[in-house]
């Protein structure tokens, strides 16, 4: 009697959750130091110590100001941080009232679908995308319909999305710096996809929105990543702080609806409607009082690119293909037989916790999360190495 | 081309959230102790020391761990707190994995709302009702069917709520102590309904679940407020600190699924799925650390009950009628004149922010929240004085 989806949902969670699971399990019957758990994006970098500081003068004060309710939509501090934030940093236009609060990227990216779609619609995802997109996607009642990215360098294929858009598509997700890929899409990469969707949207009469996924947006090692908003005026950007400031945890983030569309304040009032019907309150008051202390606070990316280096640089000694990541913190791994899932299983006999690629919509790859200690990847190697032998000895 | 439905839901905010964005900005025009503000439910009480004091204890800890993903379901920390305070309280043998924690009640129940029915399903509220409801119930596509409580006392019409169940009803939402009325549903009544639920069952051949909204059961001013699962089994209770620990803005709660029933565990999956579904990722895991914590230290219910006092005395003096609150922090008023939203626009006048009933499902009563500084309360009788005064003048 109960709605059989939801149980689906529950009873089978994410791929990249049960590996996590698994290995909470692991860690506790073999000791921490045994599992070399590249399962999930938690960032191993501390948080920067202006969030303790932010934190401690917070509880200095008035307690009952401190924890009430804010508007749906955020304080006016996060908003106007946020805002000025996007002023410093893009040089671009940004007002507190195209802000909206929310409890990290993922709420952001849901309650933008939930607003900019009615069911039937479809939502264009590139693959490998995020898993939990088809989730929300589905909820809202709308296709789910991907385009992989171009080969070898994951960019957005943008003749593939020309013939994948339609008079039913409403929305493009992006993902740049990307997870699982950890590619950026390019200035160029970007223009001629926003000139395309520009003469899609004339050949169709509708509007073509961009929901640019950007929570890896500060952890990056070289390559720019270019402002959406500047480049496609439909443009809602989902950020947060879970990754640049090692908060994933506590869900804190933000929708920026770019007022370079001339219907932007229908659309923000659709986001503000989204969360309310999903049951969003508003973001945790305090931790919305410390992003608005914070969200200027560069990230440590240097333990990230340590890792990157040494990781990349075992893997390749030891024969593995990949792809090298401009962003973000995920290897793309090449799995050494077709069916990534009995890869991903026979690295787990080798205490080896590498997410198969099919949850991401592919097949025959790995994604290593290498946001773990030093030590994680430096021990690792002995057990890549014996993954490698394994299937050396079956060929 | 957006979703017209999610635009409407954020142009037109609830009677509630309107009249509370309107009490800021007046408070900013002619000063906080001008603006008699009984708008929201949002705690006037401290939160409690031990609250602070669990927040600095957590932030000496490492910062990696403090702030990372918990499980989609909570901490087991949090999980086994909360199955031991029901366990404390109720004597009611709860099982950690029977919790799932949450971003506060809302979610807790948007997600049982969406966990437990399909498309085409009624739920039965009581009027009146707490406004966001509707708003879950027809997200999930769903029609919400209002039953009245009882005369004088609000109380569970037993009756009238076995006239409204048919093969469509998947669950019934109550709330007790009642928001907006104060009213406490007594055990008896709640036998009588579990009863009549039963029989119910046999005779449609179909599960009726209960979804009991709890977030005042700790703000009580002498009744006790029964404990619903050992009353009827297929029971999930939606519990938060946002009352209790004045903490309304931090979104802390859990949803309980009382494995009373024999398909607890799929129940319970289903919630987890129906959380995933609407982009819920995990409680915020500081605040569920402080839960773990300080989920057992007693709610302080003096002010408010003080509060109850002075106002139920001035209001009677004054001649006006209302319900003598049981618990939380809410008087039902009977509105001067038919028309709830007319009595509420002239209160203003004499800036009283009193809710017009209409949003809760019925006409021509206000609901005043207590949850004020004394202050407020002892300073605003001129202005209700003068309210009546203007309505005798008028007759």
């Amino acid at each position: 009697m109960i709605n059989q989806a939801m149980f689906g949902l529950g009873d089978e969670p994410s791929a990249i959750r049960e590996l996590f699971l698994y290995g909470l399990n692991r860690k506790a019957q073999i000791g921490n130091d045994k599992v070399f758990d590249f399962s999930i994006g938690n960032p191993s970098v501390p948080a920067p110590s202006e969030i303790k500081e932010s934190l401690l003068r917070a509880l200095e004060d008035d307690p009952v100001a401190l924890h009430a309710y804010t508007p749906a939509g955020g304080s006016m501090q996060a908003l106007t941080a946020a805002a000025n934030h996007i002023k410093r940093v893009h040089s671009f236009d940004a007002k507190p009232e195209q802000v909206f609060m929310t409890a990290g990227a993922a709420e952001a990216i849901a309650i933008c679908i939930f607003a900019l779609t009615v069911p039937g619609d479809e939502i264009i995802v590139i693959t490998p995308f995020f898993p939990e997109y088809r989730v929300w996607v589905e909820q809202a009642g709308c296709t789910l319909v991907t385009v992989p990215a171009t080969q070898p360098d994951f960019q957005l294929d943008i003749e593939a999305l020309a013939s994948a858009i339609n008079e039913k598509t409403s929305a493009i997700i992006i993902n740049s710096p990307n997870n699982p890929v950890g590619s950026i899409y390019s200035e160029d990469n970007l223009k001629d996809f926003a000139e395309m969707l520009a003469a899609k949207e004339q050949e169709l009469g509708r509007s073509l929105y961009v929901i640019s996924d950007e929570p890896y947006r500060e952890i990056t090692y070289g390559e720019d990543v270019p402002w959406v908003p500047a480049i496609w005026p439909r443009t809602l950007v989902c950020a947060s702080l879970s990754k640049s400031h090692s908060l994933p945890g506590e869900r804190i983030g933000y929708v920026y609806v770019s007022d370079a569309m001339e219907e932007a304040r229908e659309v923000s009032l659709a986001v503000a409607g989204a969360a309310r019907a999903l049951g969003y309150i508003c973001a945790s008051t305090l931790w919305q009082r410390v992003f608005a202390e914070c969200v200027d606070v560069p990230s440590n990316v240097e333990p990230y690119r340590i890792n990157r280096e040494i990781l990349t640089t075992n893997l390749r000694e030891l024969g593995y293909e990949f792809v090298e990541p401009q962003g973000a913190f995920y290897l793309w791994v090449r799995a050494l037989e077709d069916d990534a899932q009995a890869f991903s299983d026979r690295a787990k006999a080798h205490e080896l916790l590498l997410v198969p690629s099919d949850s991401f919509g592919v097949s025959g790859w790995v994604r290593v999360s290498y946001c773990v200690s030093k030590k994680t990847i430096e021990d690792s190697k002995p057990a890549f190495a014996a993954l490698m032998a394994e299937y050396q000895e079956r060929s």
